[in-house]
């Protein structure tokens, strides 16, 4: 039995708030349970100096968390003077994933940047983030579409991410944090719309993972993404 | 004729959102009009080192506008590897304008760290922190009341804040961006409850200003404030 | 009585050398009793990248205290490796200050930086910079001419400030140290020669002050401010 | 055809060369084909802070490219001031990997580092980092016995690690640079040697992989990883 | 002929100015003609970490120049966020210079920092910081022994420095600005009052230097410091 | 008699392996006894900015050692954020010494980075790093040549360096770490192939050296780097 109750393929309740601010091109709060976690997409001209004079756009992305997203209060980033190893791993995660999204070469020599800032923390804020920020990106696409900015739209495929692990034994979707801190392994898993895979990340935190349960893992990720990309075009229209 | 219709001494829309996230001890959203941010308060036993030994506690405070809470996005400070001389400077108001509200002796050796983030912002954001955090603050020493931590209320009186200016040759309050940006003087007052100053800070950023017009916001200030005391004290009961 | 044995409105002595060091095209050693600031005024061509383009020069500054100006040594800044929020919140006050004085279109594409660095700290060091600072900021307007950089004079008015605050229940002007530490309340006056405001920082550091408080220590910095512009102009001639 | 004329599971020719240097507890140069990791294992008494007083022992790595170890020069980390995102990362999957080899309490309050730096790079280096840095590791975990530091071996298992990936469509193992450059998915595998997996991380750099394709990956890994296991126990011999 | 006149062997006006400053334990501003140095002794009780439990005290130093001390200004370090090559490489030559003159076991576990700031650069600042150093360290051992730190006189021997080098192909003694900024080769000494060396770094700037002109530089530092602790000596009584 | 068994002026055994990595432009593993330094010459186009538009070439160095090249570990200068002073101070040593050997102008607007990595530290790392870089320099610039980036051989002469000292009383040649730590004298000495000088740098680490001792310790130095010359020249034949 789940602390929540749900059952082991069961993920929380989602939701995407879009224009959640009022100022970036695409602004989207998204939900999982009570992890909350505000995704803005800002469009900029230009790229950065390793992209120039190829006619190709840029998307990228920041990751943070409020400093009392959590149970206890972790230090600011900015007075540390340096962003942590774990929130370099997601923004470059999270960057992957929506690049993958993109055909960089229908973007033009323009930047989306795309900032995920976790207001409530409780488990899975990588995935939400993935899942949030492709929301996002389609309406800072939207917007330069209106703009004139682009005349093609740069989207191949909506993506979305979802966290998957071995509790006490069993395979399970979309952990909350107290499941995500006994786990024996925890696994985040970006898919696209068509069901093919770009990232997974499946780590060992206590126990090694055997093949199988990898499998059984892929498949419940499988299923919940297919719920998550319902949720995104519900949320777009 | 104010940009948004309103009279000279006309303060925005003011709400107060308590229990805004789950985590921290104290946790409010405070809006002032399309200006938002986030205050949370941490209890943490324990003072910094300069503090030790004497028997007394600590409040401080820590600001940060997210990348885009603003009409263009702002460089991460995180990311640029330390906060800004705006960031400081204000987060140093605000923690000073806290500590006037707290008798640091009843507090114990715990410290109270109030974080505001901001995330929309228009013009006001320090004022609206000063004010959003001082109620988050009564939520976090109702907490320590309530945990046996301390035994008397630390609170001497409630502080808020409110910005002033002199737009287009008129002194005006509560400033929204648009006429922040074209002020000729922004002026900050931090008050308490009691009617007495904890904070001035008049800044001429066009033309200087006369003894008279410095008159003139303190009295706007001081009629505003009233209101913003009384938003407090409905939000907190 | 004051520890000095100064009447309440009166200042210490005040002193201002010019050509205090010799590669500067400013330099005014700006003493008030035991506090004693060296201003050195650089005139660099160019402006700061985001002044660019607009025809217009740009005045900054930066502060800071050699680490044994005070009783105790502070850490060098430079071997911490940041600047402390108390020093960037002083040199942004002295360089608005100074942008006050000026009006930038005059000055043409041309950059003046001050350099405020304290010898010896007795209290008052920011506002004995801005004092000094402006003396130093004409001796390199005036290099600028004989140079030809610039054709008109760009200086508006003198500007000059004071620190006044209330000790032991009365309103004082100049606090040196041992007033400043028990000061209730610490206000920094920033004034122009016509008698004008550009900044006003009262902070209570102690018990709130009351709005006759402020009145009372306004009408202190405005006589002691009027001593200062008589000292500049005598150093000037 | 692979460039290096190798089947799609065939690895390249592994070295590891124990004692390489003389100061450290463990010294391991790893070589697979032209890369060149030096892994060099010190042990220390005692733990971080965070880990103080459970009884308890930790494993940590850090990683490095001297700047010339590829084919152009990169900025050296500490003169730039800080490590980049993708050395924290990497320096983090060391890590994991190898405490996921140990049993920490057997371990005691003692701490073992292993430094992986990389004199010459040509694809896999965290890969070989890992395969190298275990052998690295059972080298001064018996120097502890020796010494009587600890009493009873804390190895769980060996860990080794593999690339592999999607090249022109086809599965193949052991990238080299150049394949490397031109993979659609790099897949890194963790395992230990009783076949349980520890960390997979797959990655489509340019289209997404099919969830087939990631079967065929993880085969290709399970395979190379054998021999990887042989060879470390070769070099133990 | 020198710029100054000088003969080759002459050196520049040196004045030693002792209590230049009032909170330090030790204050001198030294000045070799424009070159001028501000050197604060602090003492602190208490040895860094790496020097605790032995009984013995430590002396360190601290360098920088101000801004504009030079002809062009030179960014300041704090606000760069580190101290230069240069800067540390001086500052650790001083710190040297000056523990070559204490018995470190006589001192006590204290420590003694002298800062040095130059506030008017005209060459050799290293050399001016290290005579003005070792006066105020003598001014700070009187200081500890009046105030019952320590018992018997830690200090062995004076120490001094000057510079040398080769110009246009002749020895030189000091050298000023201009000269050393056309040096082939320059050289700092370090000496002690009884005639024995503890630094000597000659650097070719420009063509190599024989082991003639080594000696010929040698003999005139060693006939210069005599005159500079005479003028210590003087500076003492 | 020395822990080596070595005469006073007798040198370590020293090898050169040229061409130790595939993609510096030069790469030379340098080995005096047991320490043992990778030096890696790096080719690129283009000048650091203050060299732009004079016609002229650059040569630099950086210098670091593997966390573990010594007894116990140092901390990475990566991890901890910067350079510390004897890092600098040693690459700045390293690369005025390499300038020394080339004329700029010969080289055109290129650049040569030479990178010393300490391998194994057993003393004198700085001097083997500069005898070693100056070979890699040499191939640097023989491939800049067959490339057709040069014209003319920029190189003036080889230079090689060598460590001297004071141990026990005795000065001795090529100190290895055990003397280098019990010295009371530690020259270093940097000569051109025609026998005359670049740098000596000098430091009594315990007593003070006499003139005579200084003799003793440069005829040393230079008999042993006639030696090192040779050794140079047979490496690059």
């Amino acid at each position: 039995m789940r602390p929540s109750g749900r059952t082991a393929s069961q993920i929380r309740p989602v939701t995407l708030t879009r224009q959640y601010t009022c100022h970036a091109e695409g602004s989207v709060l998204v939900e999982f349970g009570n992890t909350k976690v505000l995704c803005n997409a800002t469009v900029e001209e230009g790229v950065p100096r390793f992209m120039k004079g190829q006619g190709k756009g840029w998307v990228t992305a920041e990751y943070s968390m409020l400093p009392r997203a959590t149970h206890t209060r972790s230090q600011r980033e900015a007075a540390r003077g340096k962003q942590g190893g774990r929130t370099l791993e997601i923004q470059r995660l999270i960057a992957r994933s929506l690049r993958a999204a993109v055909d960089l070469k229908l973007l033009g020599e323009n930047t989306i940047t795309i900032d995920c800032d976790v207001i409530q923390a409780d488990g899975g804020t990588r995935t939400a983030s993935i899942t949030g920020a492709c929301v996002a990106l389609v309406d800072a696409l939207t917007y330069m579409r209106s703009k004139g900015l682009i005349k093609a739209n740069p989207l191949k495929h909506m993506v979305a991410a979802l966290s998957v692990g071995i509790v006490a034994g069993e395979a399970v979707a979309d952990l909350e944090y107290i499941e995500d801190s006994q786990a024996e392994t925890d696994m985040n898993v970006v898919m696209t719309e068509a069901g093919s895979l770009i990232e997974v990340q499946g780590t060992a935190e206590g126990e090694p993972f055997t093949f199988d349960e990898m499998q059984e893992m892929l498949e419940l990720a499988k299923h919940g993404l297919r719920e998550l990309f319902d949720i995104q075009k519900t949320a777009l229209n």
